[in-house]
């Protein structure tokens, strides 16, 4: 949890809201609820944000709030392509000394997503869980790969699935196929690898079996910060309120990942997460019937 | 129809068969057969390559052998990422003096595919057909718009369907979002309008409708010359064979056209598209409905 000021071709924003578990907990309150927040916040966070959360069925007990720090603050500028970005200011703050704590009543939870955090403090918060989740999700980059890679290979060996992008699959695999990054990464753990690849949708894989996300082509893209975030709340969220981990289900968990995706990504921030129905979401996903859906007659 | 030297992280060639028209045949007669070519070749143009294509029924009745020149040669050098690539040689050599003769026998044809050459040429082309035909596709590339962009506006206004490629579709239209793009191209004349994006599969936009088609996902990526070329051929020749021009008819021949191309990148030339059977065809598109296939049931 967050605050992020973000630059964009298309404008200019103050402080606003941010953060993987704020995206992920907005993107899966629209399926399953309550959504179980661990995380860490300064006494700069504000109250109608936390309010806002709460009335989507956030709990915020695993939420350690520091009363003598910021939050964590992050400040970026993207270019034309929103492919790429330039980080101006990340301010640690508070997450210089985050020991996340799991509540009691957090016990039990069958469905986790562990947000790009240093892979110890990833294994740190499975650790604190007593019954082994029916499905846990986790995300990473190339930082950690880069200065904690021993970490990184313990909790990949704890994960059922890993969501990461391109880049960061080939970096991590040493392959640049992705098919091969993909069969790599996942002898390094997880049986399910998710692929993201931004405006080209995204893969997910499973021993040899492959699906394709495609993205919605949008007109415009008016702000990605979170959009990763918001697939893979979306994705968790779906599976969760169906308990149906199969690949079959998978797909479809995908597919709703990416709708959510596709509205996050219409407004600055969290700003549309917060507008859309569970009407919008089914009709966002009727789109991705229509734009993937072909008849087959063969040769 | 040329010579091509190609240069790969995977391997290098010495001359070897290329060029659009030979590729669009190759894939094309699949499907349909004959297919009426219309080319020019030099003196060193091989006869086995000749016999090869008209043992896949096309006519060679419109393609000029000149006894003095040699036939068009490009060599080029392919990175890692098969994405960008290097030309070392262009020799124009015959196609520097081609006045394309459309022979009587091919008057009539129901499909015509116009490859990437001077718009002047394309129409050219057009003109000396005695009858509209069902439908015309054109492809063409950032050269001719910054060269003779008021034959293109031309050429545009005679076609159905213009394949290109993103970074084209960008650069024609002055859009970077690919929707408005589209928009903006489709109002320059063709009512169909295929966008491609290489390994990131190829967009279909009528009217307001868009379709999108992946790439198979790959695990080496050979060489990726003549993928495109193929991709229309398959296009064009299921669209020839099912004489269906509906957009719902048009999604199925992309999905043909993305399996022909998925085959071309995995040797050299087109060394793989002479070996295939319809029996790989369909199992290939198989692999697309696989790859895209997913059940929905809404929130």
């Amino acid at each position: 949890m967050a605050y992020d000021a973000i630059e964009t071709p298309f404008g200019k924003t103050e402080k606003i809201i941010g953060g993987s578990a704020v995206y992920v907990a907005y993107a899966a309150s629209n399926f399953v609820q309550p959504i179980n927040q661990v995380s860490i916040i300064g006494y700069d966070f504000e109250k109608k944000e936390l309010e806002s959360l709460k009335e989507r069925g956030v709990s915020l007990e695993g939420v350690e709030v520091v009363s003598d720090k910021k939050s964590f603050f992050w400040s970026g500028k993207y270019y034309l392509d929103m492919n790429s970005r330039d980080t101006l200011v990340t301010d640690l703050n508070v997450l210089a000394d985050f020991n996340p704590v799991v509540p009691d009543r957090y016990q039990g939870s069958e469905f986790v997503m562990l947000g790009n955090l240093a892979p110890r403090t990833q294994i740190n918060v499975i650790e604190q869980l007593k019954e082994r989740p029916k499905l846990i999700a986790m995300d990473t980059m190339n930082f950690w790969m880069e200065t904690a890679m021993d970490d990184l290979k313990i909790v990949l060996k704890m994960v059922d699935v890993l969501l990461i992008n391109d880049s960061e699959a080939r970096q991590l695999s040493g392959e640049y196929s992705l098919v091969k990054a993909a069969k790599a990464v996942m002898k390094m753990g997880p049986r399910y690898l998710i692929i993201k690849k931004g405006e080209h949708g995204a893969l997910l894989f499973h021993n040899d079996n492959v699906f394709f996300a495609p993205a919605l082509p949008l007109e415009s893209v008016f702000d990605p910060t979170g959009a990763g975030d918001t697939f893979a709340g979306g994705f968790m969220g779906y599976l969760a309120k169906t308990k149906d981990i199969s690949f079959e289900n998978m797909k479809t968990a995908i597919i709703f990942g990416s709708a959510l995706a596709s509205f996050c990504v219409e407004k600055f921030g969290t700003e549309r997460l917060k507008e859309i129905s569970h009407a919008d979401i089914d009709d966002r996903v009727k789109q991705f019937v229509d734009l993937v859906n072909f008849d087959i007659a063969l040769v």
